[in-house]
């Protein structure tokens, strides 16, 4: 299959966009007529109320945008039965030439990383056959159990070129108080010999950017990009900077756009002169931009979709 | 509703150890006789599979042991009819009055934790109306998106009495790689003063281990412990050790004891003296000491467990 990275430059291009749509569905504020249609008397009737508003969302922005990006969370909210939806939903992103991003920020060790990254991309293999379960392009993941527990990711991932985007910084205010810690290399290695001696104490997050760029070189697709990107947020413009001199072959997923407070000067510096480097999520923004009792949403979201491609139109050429 | 920390110690006392089991299962390794009667022909069947497996492991160690630890990814992994399992044996496992421990390892900043979190304890919150998702007594969650991304756990936690363990020190070979990283206080204050001038830099686990210390302490129980947890392997017995000291709040989940190298003597530095502030899990080593062709294998999954219990029995008064 196709690089990760090649196929999204190709679908970038090919829309002459940077914008992911994320699908957060929240309940107070689907159109008036999507909860009356369902009502809300069980999870699985909210859960079909998100499957028909998302499913719109994707036909009304297929046409428009490379990237959607399935905000997990929401689904799994509706138990079992949103999940269901989560999974028809990809498929219908997928039907639609849509690329998928599972947001799902799954971390686990060994094996159990494997049945995360499996289910996320080829499917569960069991039995001597393999299931599929959710088929995203690609998947988020937390780092904080190191190299070992990314690498079952790593290994699903690219058995079928699909993408991994690793949090680096987050767009949340906290986000600062792991992330931003000043830490210096380990002083001996297990040998007894000092290593990184005369290497300045760096924040957190950009150490993990450095193990994100150790992992994307491993693999590189022809557009010069590899299939291990980072979760960089909008909302903390000198960080993207730094991080894309740092990193000039990872591809930045950028949310904290538009609702959290990102500007396109903000998110400016996350892309290649090229345009490509970086794609720019918009979720509320994109998805509620109508008040619960407007008659014609489905025109608001349009619009709104158009006016983010406007708005981020400057970063690509 | 009853402190989480005063509820998981009087589960300690009643059975008299520490034993947590971990629900991992796996279909290869699952009785024969289990594996014919569903067969692998979807993933509804694996899944229904692990409901008949499972649902007996609960039965069998549901009068000797205070607390199980199912594993999300391998009901995620069966895809939306696994995670109705899972809904099934967490409900099981509450019938049985047992303690339940979701390891789902889930993160996510604001409003969007919040969905996970709700999800896991008092339920999806919609419509002015609660809608029970997976009714856990505890979760497992990361802590890398910082204090603000933790908060929504803490709160739906706290709206019920449930509990957090937060990942400090993982069980997995490369877990050093960013846990173990030596952080170096900030040099300056906003205002410009030196803070922490002449504190030694220390791990970034330690550092993490001290933000669970604050949140535990936020919320003690009648015991002297917090509601909120650390996750710590018991393959790292001196790390273990300086977080007890360091953390006397903070009960620890110890993962990594049995098949994945820890031992009693190991695991013995997480206790208190009275014998709370830990508990042991063990997923393989209880779960499938048998070949899945034997036939007597709930004997010997009893007999695990109480071995299991045994092994551990000097840990507790």
């Amino acid at each position: 299959m196709t690089h990760f990275a090649d196929r999204l430059a190709a679908a970038i291009q090919a829309k002459g966009n940077v914008v992911c749509v994320g699908l957060d569905p929240r309940w107070e504020a689907l159109p008036v007529e999507v909860q009356q249609r369902h009502g809300a008397a069980t999870l699985a009737a909210v859960a079909a109320a998100f499957e028909e508003f998302c499913g719109r969302v994707l036909e009304i922005v297929a046409s428009l945008v490379p990237v959607v990006k399935p905000q997990s969370a929401f689904f799994e909210a509706c138990g079992p039965e949103g999940m269901a939806v989560l999974q028809r939903l990809l498929r219908k992103a997928r039907d639609l030439r849509l690329i998928t991003i599972l947001d799902s920020k799954r971390n686990d060790i060994a094996s159990t990383a494997s049945a995360y990254a499996d289910a996320a991309f080829g499917g569960t293999r069991l039995a001597g056959r393999t299931y599929p379960v959710w088929e995203a392009d690609a998947l988020t993941i937390n780092p904080y159990l190191g190299r070992d527990a990314v690498e079952p990711f790593l290994a699903s991932a690219r058995r079928i070129g699909a993408g991994l985007f690793v949090l680096v910084r987050t767009s949340n205010p906290g986000a600062g108080q792991f992330q931003d810690l000043l830490v210096s290399p380990p002083p001996l290695t297990p040998q007894g010999g000092e290593v990184g001696a005369g290497v300045p104490p760096r924040p957190l997050y950009q150490h993990v950017g450095e193990a994100v760029a150790t992992w994307a070189r491993e693999n590189l697709g022809k557009c010069g990009l590899g299939d291990v990107g980072a979760v960089v947020g909008a909302t903390y413009p000198s960080e993207l900077a730094k991080l894309r001199k740092q990193l000039p072959e990872v591809i930045f997923l950028v949310p904290g756009f538009g609702a959290q407070g990102g500007t396109a000067a903000d998110v400016a510096p996350a892309f290649r002169p090229d345009g490509l480097g970086a794609i720019i999520n918009s979720s509320r923004g994109i998805l509620f931009p109508f008040q619960p009792d407007e008659p014609r949403w489905e025109e608001r979201i349009e619009e709104a979709t158009r006016a983010t491609i406007s708005a981020l139109a400057s970063l690509f050429p």
